[in-house]
């Protein structure tokens, strides 16, 4: 049998009893300290994904890391709180020896044609084919399993350009390496791929991370599905950071020009 | 003793055990079936406010809209999930004769001085004085709670403008009418306060509603008192609208061109 792509691997979960499940971290995903949050809100999902109950495809997530994920095993369990005739609800946690880390709340629905508009537009940017990937060395395990082609915006990783503060905004291709179809749950982890913007406007490692991440699927699983190995756009900004905390916006754009995903994090920074 | 302010008595609490408290609804804030979404996310914070277990300031909210509340009584119930130095998250919930209605993930956080940087700007505006404010006659209660000031991007309440597609975005003044000086409640209210894109962009009265809206307060409290009972500006937006759903982008911005909060939802609507 061959391998399962590592993502595969490290969104992989165990059934043990109605709606609850065990997983393990792996290493190809690890952060500065456990996992990188994106791998665990596509974990947080699959638990959805592989309920029974659960009714159309999801539309939304948010998802609070509320404390640090140990490498190791870890326990999920999924609830759905609430279900209407289109919507329906969830709530997710993730728990290592009864302590809760991570809670979601993910929103599915029965979704069909209806009107539709595109009042945003995605930026002119080259074919990912055009772009250098980056090279980004030997850092943190999880930034080696994404590939980044960066059109505007690098973040400063070597400390060449000065303490800023620098633009916050970046535009720039995302694909998991080595490539995989594209779907809901690796739409969920590069939602989370974008390097937080307090490390793009004043690049200097200081101890950060994602509090709570949200992201809007607009798209349908048809169009995700549609994308196939094919980086995704992302652009990636951020209004304001004071006394430890910012905001960071997220647009993530498919090959078709539309848009696949939105959303938006509160990021926290130590000083 | 003089009346409170309608949205005071809207977001009153009485507690009824530990983190367990009743509410009612308020004619003031009706929307088409029930309360407005906003006084209902504002009342779930509230609940957290009113908590001695509370540490720091709310630094960001995500509210699902599971169901609608009718008018009458509710049960609130706030429940602090995990305590960290500097972060604490919360988990409410609003349920009508045992029914869950409404969840809500709120985060607090004690902040100090930091780095800051502004990347985004406010757009450039006229004085609230000098943008008149729309008369929106005897619409549903909740728009007469507030005071509107349309810049740009007037909706088309009275459908003379045609079907449309028109643009998504508004930048408008927000204030709460009489006027209230600003405070968490009141901000998380006016966070919802701007008309659906959907409408917006297609104007038609057709069913729809948020789904889920997520805001993070990047101001402070300090900030946030300091804009007393000057209008703040909304800068409001959508990215894209299919199958049912669409994005919408939030901005909030104070008198000093600072921004108080941002955030997003994810809208529903029925064709």
């Amino acid at each position: 049998m061959q391998n399962p792509h590592p993502f595969d691997a490290a969104t992989h979960l165990s059934k043990t009893g109605p709606g609850e499940y065990s997983g393990h971290t792996h290493p190809r995903y690890d952060n500065m300290a456990g996992p990188y949050g994106g791998i665990t809100a596509a974990c947080l999902l699959n638990a959805v994904l592989e309920d029974a109950r659960r009714i159309g495809d999801p539309v939304s997530m948010t998802v609070n890391l509320c404390a640090p994920v140990a490498d190791g095993p870890f326990a999920l369990s999924a609830v759905p709180r609430r279900s209407g005739k289109y919507i329906q609800h969830w709530a997710v946690e993730l728990t290592q020896n009864g302590q809760l880390c991570t809670t979601a709340s993910v929103i599915c629905a029965n979704r069909s044609e209806s009107f539709h508009a595109h009042p945003g537009q995605m930026p002119q940017v080259p074919q990912p084919s055009g772009v250098p990937p980056l090279d980004l060395g030997d850092r943190m395990a999880w930034l080696r399993a994404y590939e980044f082609r960066f059109i505007e915006g690098i973040p400063d990783f070597k400390g060449l350009t000065g303490p800023g503060p620098h633009p916050a905004r970046s535009v720039q291709y995302v694909a998991d390496l080595p490539p995989r179809p594209l779907d809901y749950l690796s739409l969920t982890a590069i939602a989370d791929s974008f390097i937080l913007r307090i490390f793009k406007v004043r690049p200097a490692m200081v101890p950060m991370g994602t509090v709570s991440i949200t992201t809007h699927f607009i798209a349908t699983a048809a169009e995700i599905a549609a994308q196939g190995t094919t980086p995704v756009l992302g652009v990636v900004d951020s209004t304001r950071m004071t006394e430890n905390f910012h905001d960071q916006t997220m647009q993530i754009w498919g090959k078709s020009g539309n848009l696949l995903a939105s959303g938006n994090q509160l990021a926290w920074f130590k000083t």
